[in-house]
C-alpha cells in the first residue's frame, strides 16, 4: 500500500507546488498580474489548445488559459462564456451532413460518425484544460461561474451540459475516496469544513473540536484524488443510545460523551455539499451508505442509522393550507391549531409553552404526516426536498418530532418540526424502487398511524359540519 | 501533503481488500465459483444496474456483474459482448424523433435533446460498472477482451467506441501520476515491470536491479489512482556522457557506473505500454516530456535528451526497394550494398565484419536517411511507426547508427539500424506543428547532409547510366 | 522511503490505539478507575517487573505499573518516588565488595564488575517500563512529576539522575526528526503549538494561522519517533529584508507578506521547549543549526540568520547598579538616564515619548553593551540566560535595540531592550570555542563601539568628578 | 497518523540522502577516497568530538570520524580499537579519588559523583558519533568489527561493554516496530530478507515469493526507526490445519494454499537475526509474542502457535552417549538403535528406509525425550540452544518428530530430529518462571510419556543384565 500512497502524494505535491493561485496569504502579485486580459484573447488561446499546437504543448497552454481566466474580471467572464458557447459548439452543418449520411445508409459506420460529430469541440477543450496543474479544481470553479452567468444568459446551458457530462464521468463514485475527518486532520482541511458546513453552523475551532474529538462523534467526507485536500461532501454523525428529538441533544456544550462501543444509534445530523461547481453531481446517497457500512464494521453494536433532518417547506405548506381551508384538506380544529401555533411565545414562561405545546402537538404531528405522505409536487414526489433526497435514497420516514427546532429559522421554515429518516440496509433497495417507480413513501407504523388519526379527525369534523 | 497521501491509501486498501479476484496465489475458490454463468444472465443484471434498482444498490450490483463476467468462459464472452452491442445501444427510433424535432425547430433545447439521445445507454452502464471495487481496472480488462473479440466481430466496434470515449476522459493526462521506479519499489510492482517490458527483455531480478539500482539509471512510470500498483506506461533511462550508438553500451553487465551529476545526456532506451486494454489511449508523449522536465530539474548538468530507438520497418523497406531498383530510387552501388548486407556474417571474424561494414556503412546511412525523410505512408507520414511517434511528439531525427543492433531481430526488422531522436525543449512545439501541419520532418544537419550525399550519389550514378 | 514511512506509522497507530489515557474528551472511565491505589502496591509490581516474571510478561506488567501510576494522587506520588529511591537503588554492600575486588586485583574484569554494579537497578526498571505502550511519553511525564517532588525532597535527585541518563541516550540528536509545521499540519499538533508557545503568546487559531500560513513565515519542530505527534521544541521564523528592531514588525496583524524568494534575512523570533519532563536535555542548539541549514538550502537568497531575543535580566541589573552607583560602574548621566527611564509614560503623547527616548537612547545602548559584555555570573559567563544560550551556541551579539519591547513585561524584565544574535555558519565553531574555553563574548563592531563610547563617557565623568 | 508518518519519512530521506556510503552500485569514488588514513588520526578527531569543538559542530565531526573509519583497512581497525580502549576509558585516578570521597563521607552527593565517574568517556563518544547521518547503523557495523577483533584481543571487551550498554538502551523493545513483510514490500528490503535468512535458505526471488505471496504464509520483522529499511530480526510463519512433522510440508513447491481463515495452527518455521553488530541484544522473545498477538487478532480461528525447530546438538549428544554406553545411561537396544541409525541409507529404497525407521523410531523418540529433559549444561539448562531459547521464552516442548529433517545437515546436527514448541499464551509466564527459577522443563504429556517409556525400557534392560 505504501508505494501507492507515496505515489499519490505526487498529485498533492504537484497540486500545491504548481497551484500558484492567489490566496489571502499570498504575497505581492507577479509582474504581469495587472495587465488587462480580454475574453477574445483567452478564446484565441483556447483555439490554439485545440489545434496541433495544443497537442505538443497542452499542459503549458492549458495553464496559460486558466491563469488568464483567473485574471478576468467578474464582469468580463460572461462574455468569455458566450464565446465558448458560440465558437466551440457543434459544426451544425457537419451534423446535418452526418445525419443525411446516416439516413441514406443506416449502419454502424454512419452511426459512429454521427455520434462522433454530436460531441461539441468544447468537450475536448475542457479535457485539455484539465491537463493544467490543478486543472480539475479550476474547471470546477469555472462551472461555478458559469452557473451564475446562466441566470442571466440561459443559452450558456450548453457549457453547463458539457461540464456536467465530464464531471459525471470524472467524479464517478468509483473514483471517490471516503475519509474520516478527525481532530488530527490537517488544519487547512478543517478550516474548509468550518466554512462549508451548511446545516448547523460551526462557531469556530472549539465548536469544531466538540464535533470531532469526543469518542461519540464521527465525521466523514468524500474526496477526489485531483481536488487536493478539498472535500466534496461531508456528513457529521453522533453516536447515541436513542434517536434524538432535537439537535440540542447533540450539540449541547456540556455533556458526558458516550463510549463509542456503547452506542446503538448513529445519527446523521448534518450533511453538506462543499463545491458549488459540482451542483447536480450527486454524492450524498453514496456517502450515507458507505458511512453506514464503515460504522457497521467498526462498531458492531450499532443497530440503527437515522438522520435528524429539517422540514424546510413545512412552514410554507402550513400557510398555504391555512389560507385555503375551504379546500377541505383541513378540519376546523386543525386550522385552529395552526393559528394557535403562530401565537406561541417560545421564549415565554415554560409552563405556558408546555400547555400550548400539549394542545397543539397531536394536531401538528397529524399535519406533518399529511405533509409528508400527501403533499406532492407536479412530478408526484413529496414537496419537501429533504424528503425527496432521503426517500429517494431508500430511507424510511421514521419519526416526526414536534416541537424540535424552535430557532427563528426552524420556526419559519419548518414550523418547529424535524424528522428522523431511517436507513435500514435490508429495505433500502425495496423502498427506493417503490419510491422511484410508484411514488410510494416508506413510513414507519407510528407515522402511518398518526396519519390515519389525522384523516379520521378530519372526516369526523367534516361529518360534523 | 500527508493527509492527502493517507487519504489516497484508502483507494489502495479498498482495491486490494475487495479485489477478491483469482490470482495464481489465491486459495481454493468459493462455493459458487463452479456454477455455470450465461451471457444473458449477466445482461439481465446489467439491465437491473441501469434501472432504478441500480440507483439504490449500484456498487453491489456492479460488483456482481463483474464477478460473473470473470467467471464467463473465453468462448462465451463474445456472446455477452453482442448482447451489449445490440441491447444497450441507441434507441434509434428516439434518435430519429429527436432529429426530426431539431430539424423542425432548430434551437438550443432541441439540440440538447439530440445530443443527449446520441449517447448510447452503454456509456451509463460502463460508468455504473466503475462503481464496483477495482471497477476501473476490470473495465480495462474487459476492453482487452473486446479488442480481441472485435477481430472476429467487427460490429463490436461500438463497444470499443464507448470504452475509448470513457477512458479518454478517465485517463486524462491531468489524472496521471508520474512515479520513479527504483530498487526500493515494492516487489509486486517490479514484477510487473519485468513482465511488461516490451523493447529489451528483462532477464530476471538481477537484470532488473542493473537497470534500476546504479546511480546512472532511471525509470519512470505513469500510474492512475484507480489502477492499484499497476503502471500504465514506463520508460527506462540511461544517464551518459554521449548519446550511445547501440544498446550494448547501456546494458553491458560489467561497467563502471557514472555519477549522475557528471552525466550530460539522458538516453530513453526503452518505453513500454503496459495495459492492452488501454490501446489507443496515448501516454508516451506526455511521459517523455514530463521525464525530461523531472530530470532537468534534478540534474542541471543534463543538456541532451535523446532516445535510442529501433527502425522496425527499415528491413522490409530495404527489401522492397532492392526488389524494385528500376523504380529509380536506388543507384547501382546502393543496390549492391543492400545485397552485400545480407551476406555479412555478423558472428564471423571481426576483421571480415569490419571490412564489410566499412564498405557498406556510408551507403547504409544514406539509405537510412532516404528511408526516414522520403518513405511515406498514404497519409503522407513516415512509414516508420517509431518515427511517427517521436516526430509527432516534436522530436528531431538526430543520428543514424549503423551497424547498431545486430541481434537476429535487429537485423531482420531494422537491418542493424538504430537511431537517436533528440527532444529539445525549445523546438518541440515548432517541430510538432511543422510535422502535423505540413509533414515536415525535423532532422539534424548531419542526417540532412547524409541524405544530400545519398541523392548526389544516386544522381551521379543515374547520369553515368 | 514509502515502506519505511508506512512502517513507522505503526508506532503512531500503536501509540494512539493503546494510549487509553484520560483526556478531556474521553468518555466515562472504566470500572476499576475508582479503586484506590497505594505506592507500595505499585512498587511491588515494579519488583515483579525486574524479576524473571518481568522477562516473560514485560510489556503487560509495564503497562500495569504505568496505568496504576496514572491513578495515583498527586499527594501520593512523592511516597512512590521515595520507594523508588530507596528500594531500587544500589546494593551498596555489593558495590563495596566490588570495589575491594578491584583494589586488590586491578584489571579489566574487576573494573567491568565494578562498572556493572555501579548502575542502579532503577535504570533497568525504567528501561523495562519503556516497553509499555506510549512508555517513553509516560516516563517523560513521570520525570516532570519527579522534578516537582524534588523541590521538597532533594534526595529524589537520584531518580532524576537515572532518567536524565536514559533520556540523554534516548533523545540523542541522532534520533530526533526535524519537521516543518505549517497550516496543513494536523490540528492536534497545532493545538499543542499554541499551548507550548512560551515567548510570544499565540492568541488562538487566527493568530496561529498568521504565523504559519504567509509565504514569509516558517516554523520548525523536533519530534521523537516515540512521542507521537508531540513536539519537543519548536522555533518560529520570519523571513524579512532586514533584521527587525522589535517584534511588532513581525507580528503586525496587517502587513503585506513578502515573497519568500525575496527575503535576505531569517529571524528566529521565538523558540519554545515543549516537554517539562525533558528539562535539561538540550535541543535548542541543534534545532537552530539544522533550521539554518534547511533554510539555506531551500532559499539561497537568505544571507543572514539572526534572532530577535529578550534581555530578561537587564531590568534587574539596571536596578542593582542604579542602587549602587558608588560602585563606580556608572557615570552620573547614566544614572540620570536610568532614573528618567522609569518616568517615561510609554502610552503618552508620541512627541513626549520621542523626546525622552532621544535623550535616553545612547546611554541605554551603552548600558546594554556593558550588561552583555561585562556583567558576569560566578562561573564567568554573562548573567543574561538568553545570552548564555546563544553565545554558547556560537552566535554573535549583533545589535542592541532600544526601545524595542515596551509591553509591561518587556519593560519590567528587559527595560524595553531586545537584541539580535547572529548565527554565521563560518564563525560558529570559533565563537563557541572561545566562549567555552576563555569566556570570550563575540560581539559585532557596532556593539563593541557602543561599549567603548560607554566606557569613555564614564571615564570622562569620573575625571570630571 | 499521517502527520506522524510523514514526519518519520524524514529519517528515511535523511538516511538515504546522506548515507553516501559505498555500495556495489555506487559510482566512482570521490577524490579523497584514496588518501591513506591512520588510526591515530581518527582518534584525534574523536578527542575533538569530545571537546567543546564537538559541542559546536558535533554532527559534522561525527560524520567525518565515521567516514574515515569506513576507509580504514580491516588490518588497521584493531589498532584504532586499541586506542579507543586505552585512551577513552576511565580516568582511574579520578575513580579512586571519587571512591575515597564516598568512603569517607557516604551520601547521595558522593555516590552520584562516583556513579558519574564510573561511566567511561567512550560512552559519550559513541553517543556523539550517533549524531552523524546513519550514525546508529554505522555504530552497529562498528560493533560487528569490534566483536571480530575481540577474538584476538580480549581486552577490547570494554568497547563491547559500552556499545552493548548503549544498544540495550537504544534498541529497547519500546522503540522497535513490527512490520509484516509481503510481496508488496520494497525490493531492497526483500533482497535483505533473502540474504539474512539463516535457517532454511531462500533460493532466489521465486522461492521468496512462495514464502510471502500465498494466503497461508506470513512473515514479520522488527525494525528500528534509525536503521533505514534494514530489519533486525524476522520470522516466517505457515498457516496450517495441523502442526507439521517436517519442513517439507511447508516448503513444498507444488501445494494448494489454504485459505487463511481456515487455518487453525500458526507454525513459526524460521527465525533469523539480521545484524551481527547486535549480537546479544535479544529480540526473538518479543518478536514471537507480538506476532502471536497480531495473528490472534487478525485470524480468530487460529488456536495453536507452534514452532518447527531443529535440534542442533542432538547428533553430537547421541555420539557421546553411544561412545560411552557403560555410563549406564543407555540400554543395549538403545545403543543398537543408534548404531543402526548411522547405517540407514536415506536415499535408498523406500521400503528399506521404512523398515529401518519403523524399528528405530520408538527408541529414537525415547532418546530425544531424554536429550531434552535430562541433558543439561553446567548452568543446569538444556544443552540444546534452541530449547534454551524457546523454553526460556515460556514455550512448552510439544512434539518430537522423527525422522523429520533427513538432509545431510539435518542428519549430521540433529540426527533427523525436529521438534515443535508450543506457545500457549495462558501458560507462558508460569513456564518461563519455572524454567528460570527451578530449571523445570515444560513438556507435553506425550513427550513425558515417551520419556517414561524410555526410562522403563532402560531399567528393564538394566535388570535383565
Amino acid at each position: 500500500m505504501s508505494f501507492f500512497q507515496d505515489m499519490l502524494t505526487t498529485i498533492g505535491d504537484r497540486g500545491r507546488a504548481l497551484m500558484e493561485r492567489p490566496s489571502r496569504w499570498s504575497s505581492i502579485p507577479g509582474r504581469d498580474a495587472d495587465k488587462p486580459v480580454t475574453p477574445s484573447q483567452i478564446a484565441g488561446l483556447c483555439k490554439a489548445l485545440l489545434s496541433s499546437r495544443g497537442e505538443a504543448s497542452g499542459a503549458a497552454l492549458a495553464k496559460q488559459v486558466l491563469d488568464l481566466y483567473d485574471r478576468l474580471s467578474s464582469a468580463a467572464k460572461p462574455e468569455f462564456f458566450s464565446l465558448l458557447a458560440t465558437e466551440f459548439g457543434h459544426d451544425q452543418e457537419a451534423l446535418r451532413r452526418s445525419w443525411a449520411a446516416y439516413e441514406s445508409t443506416p449502419g454502424i459506420e454512419t452511426l459512429r460518425s454521427l455520434i462522433r460529430i454530436s460531441e461539441p469541440p468544447r468537450q475536448e477543450l475542457f479535457r485539455r484544460l484539465n491537463m493544467a496543474p490543478s486543472g480539475t479544481s479550476r474547471l470546477v470553479e469555472m462551472r461555478k461561474d458559469i452557473l451564475q452567468a446562466m441566470e442571466a444568459q440561459r443559452e450558456l446551458v450548453v457549457l453547463d451540459d458539457d461540464l456536467t457530462h465530464l464531471f459525471r464521468s470524472w467524479f464517478n463514485r468509483g473514483f471517490l475516496v471516503l475519509r474520516r475527518i478527525t481532530w488530527s486532520t490537517p488544519a487547512d482541511v478543517l478550516e474548509r469544513i468550518i466554512r462549508y458546513e451548511a446545516v448547523h453552523e460551526i462557531n469556530g475551532w472549539s465548536d469544531l473540536q466538540r464535533r470531532l474529538a469526543p469518542p461519540d462523534r464521527r465525521c466523514y467526507a468524500f474526496f477526489h484524488p485531483s481536488l487536493v485536500d478539498d472535500p466534496l461532501i461531508f456528513v457529521e454523525v453522533a453516536l447515541m443510545r436513542d434517536a434524538p428529538h432535537s439537535v440540542g441533544e447533540i450539540l449541547a456544550e456540556e455533556r458526558a460523551p458516550l463510549d463509542a462501543g456503547e452506542a446503538t444509534t448513529a445519527v446523521f445530523y448534518s450533511i453538506s455539499n462543499c463545491q458549488d461547481g459540482l451542483r447536480g453531481i450527486s454524492f450524498g446517497n453514496f456517502l450515507i451508505k458507505q458511512v453506514v457500512e464503515e460504522l457497521s464494521r467498526d462498531l458492531p453494536n450499532l443497530k440503527n442509522f437515522v438522520t435528524l433532518s429539517p422540514a424546510p417547506a413545512f412552514g410554507r405548506w402550513l400557510c398555504q393550507i391555512a389560507e385555503n381551508p375551504a379546500a377541505g384538506s383541513l378540519g376546523e380544529a386543525q386550522a385552529v391549531a395552526i393559528a394557535a401555533l403562530n401565537r406561541i411565545d417560545w421564549t415565554g414562561k415554560p409552563d405556558d409553552v408546555a400547555k400550548a405545546v400539549a394542545t397543539a402537538r397531536p394536531i401538528m404531528l397529524g399535519l406533518a404526516a399529511e405533509y409528508y405522505l400527501k403533499a406532492k409536487n407536479s412530478a408526484g414526489k413529496p414537496i419537501d426536498p429533504v424528503a425527496r433526497f432521503h426517500l429517494g435514497n431508500g430511507a424510511r420516514l421514521d419519526r416526526l418530532n414536534w416541537p424540535s427546532d424552535t430557532s427563528p429559522k426552524g420556526l419559519k421554515e419548518g414550523a418547529g418540526l424535524m424528522v428522523n429518516y431511517l436507513y435500514d440496509i435490508r429495505s433500502i433497495e425495496a423502498n427506493h424502487e417503490a419510491f422511484a417507480n410508484s411514488d410510494t413513501i416508506a413510513a414507519s407504523p407510528a407515522v402511518l398511524r398518526q396519519h390515519r388519526e389525522f384523516e379520521a379527525t378530519r372526516k369526523m369534523e367534516a361529518r360534523n359540519v
